[in-house]
């Protein structure tokens, strides 16, 4: 992928300034608009069944989140999203914690199932489960070798026909087509509560302004995990809490040309 | 309006510590709460129908904020504020996002038709929404003429028989008898989510201790504002993660003296 | 107790990285995670009745907080807790704001007498109004006397058969049979929302990996309150936004060293 047109699609996201409609889990809600504003997107969350087809259907994009699902949430969000379906919004879906319950699994794969998603972001065990692969969490989620969560990828890509983005110590971005591995961001991100959530809804910022989503996608995680690189290397020797605060400051600072610069991504031969 | 009573009334907050109940949406919890703290209040979230009259009547102030309303928080919105009507607790209203879906703006009609409110506090389409006026947003929420916004306010006022509170580049402020512009403030506020929904609870505690409900909208104007004048002197340059950090720093430490200095406040003829 | 055992019982949290699952209030769900991963645990917010037996059968400790309840919620505490109980898993309650609403105060009890609770942390009013007993709120909240705070843990431990944890000024340990007092801690602390929520759920991570309750209580104290004390020595001049952040660097980085060198803990004679 040319890294120009990734430093082009995050200016985009500026200029643009997409209205990004989260129906998202309530410990992330604050950093994920936080997150999109700074990067300059504009965040709204509305979550009644009564408004969501509205909203969805004025946004640039839909990002739909499980993180604390119930059933009244699970309604909105297969409103919302048969709403932007049928107004050509993109809709990005984060299953976070399938497979840890017999619920989110079920939840995940009910939206998928009724929604035409653009994109699906999660780590490999999650996405495993969307699709009902086997997989063993050894530890680290994306397992031993990368090679099989980028035959993961690609199988969530084909049967769910979307773009697949599982993250992890490397991320792999698929739509089936074309498969891209991004080597950015650092390990912090894990300390902090929601970095992944804020992800899934930057992707959507992304999607929002190109219409090639394994691209769109590509271009939020450089854009993404080279302001946290930059952050980590500011706040590492702080703490979590300088981290996230940090973190949100180089959201808003991260160029065009950092992105180009920084950025680390490998095209997989087909 | 005399500066010195500004200041006093901010005095006033932090000895009488309100207690400031807030029904508010999802995303600003927690940064409202932080903020009413640090700046001397006292809040309480409270959001169940079997308990939201017993909170409001104990209250200093009830605020209620539609930014992620569903059915249920609704009923409880209008329990409470009846109840606050009642004991003669003043109730400010936050009428987030009200033109923005149908949903938004019936459920702001349907509070100010059943609640006796205080004050209300929103941006200017927010407003007109609320009142049923046409207002169309020219790319920045105020709209092109200052002179509309006030009349807007003035006639918003007469016709809910309380207080409107419009904030964007210049803040309005009118009980359809007196009318003061504020001039203070900083553009960063805008890269905040939950800004303008901590202000609207600032106003609430405010209106707590003070009750000509313009004088003390004004006040609550002129402490927060200036306060977040010094934060974005500090902090500008670093982020919007810094400057909300800084904001909460800055709310405990604007004094009554930085109040009457610093607050830009213009009464209209009338 | 051993000082060293304090420290140890840290080092097996960071260890163990348990699985906290939490059932609390949407003002502090961003900071009780954040606070939680800082420290090394591994915090999980599932809400939905659907779901909420299988998460707590597979978590170290179950942390219920009744800070922003409701009818569905309540609920899904009491299924999550009876199924906490079959599985031996710890259950922690924070009967936020009992006392301040009859509702508050019937559903506190109503879970202590549905679930079989291992530690309950409250303030003395707070744990009062669970057991029942009289308790005038003077200003502060543990009254004038720390004698009577004392006799209300003991009482309220023996009524509830558990470990029951009085914070204020100073804190209170007690299973009933060994009582603590910690004087650990910072004033700082009452000025950002959701300290006492993010403690009670930092017990339930101790309680993960120590099975005498009251000694894990008491090393959760000391390890959290020593992390406040050297957060509050670099940012108290600062105001409590930075405290905020400041307390989640000091989280990840209070050592056993520390907890046993600062701890400032009494063994009350029997």
């Amino acid at each position: 992928m040319d890294m120009h047109k990734i430093g082009e699609t995050l200016q985009k996201v500026r200029e643009v300034n997409p209205l990004v409609h989260n129906i998202t889990n309530v410990v992330v809600t604050n950093f994920t608009a936080n997150g999109l504003l700074a990067l300059g997107a504009s965040p709204v969350m509305a979550y009644a069944k009564e408004e969501v087809a509205d909203m969805a259907k004025i946004a640039g994009a839909l990002v739909l989140n499980i993180g604390t699902l119930n059933e009244t949430e699970i309604e909105a969000m297969i409103i919302a999203g048969k709403s932007a379906n049928e107004s050509g919004v993109p809709v990005i879906l984060d299953p976070v914690g399938a497979g840890a319950t017999a619920y989110r699994t079920q939840t995940a794969r009910k939206i998928v199932s009724e929604v035409q998603i653009a994109a699906l972001r999660g780590n490999a065990a999650e996405v495993a489960n969307v699709v009902g692969e086997n997989w063993t969490i050894k530890g680290v989620d994306a397992g031993a070798g990368a090679g099989d969560v980028i035959a993961l990828a690609q199988k969530a890509a084909e049967q769910l026909r979307t773009t697949v983005v599982i993250t992890g110590k490397e991320d792999v971005v698929t739509d089936g087509a074309k498969t891209y591995i991004v080597r950015n961001g650092h390990p912090i991100l894990t300390k902090v509560t929601g970095t992944g959530c804020l992800l899934t809804s930057v992707i959507g910022a992304f999607a929002a302004v190109e219409k090639d989503i394994a691209e769109a996608a590509v271009a939020a995680l450089v854009s993404y995990e080279v302001a946290a690189e930059v952050a980590a290397k500011k706040t590492v020797e702080e703490g979590p809490g300088s981290f996230q605060i940090e973190l949100l400051n180089q959201l808003s600072k991260v160029s065009a040309a950092d992105a180009a610069q920084y950025g680390s991504v490998e095209k997989i031969a087909e």
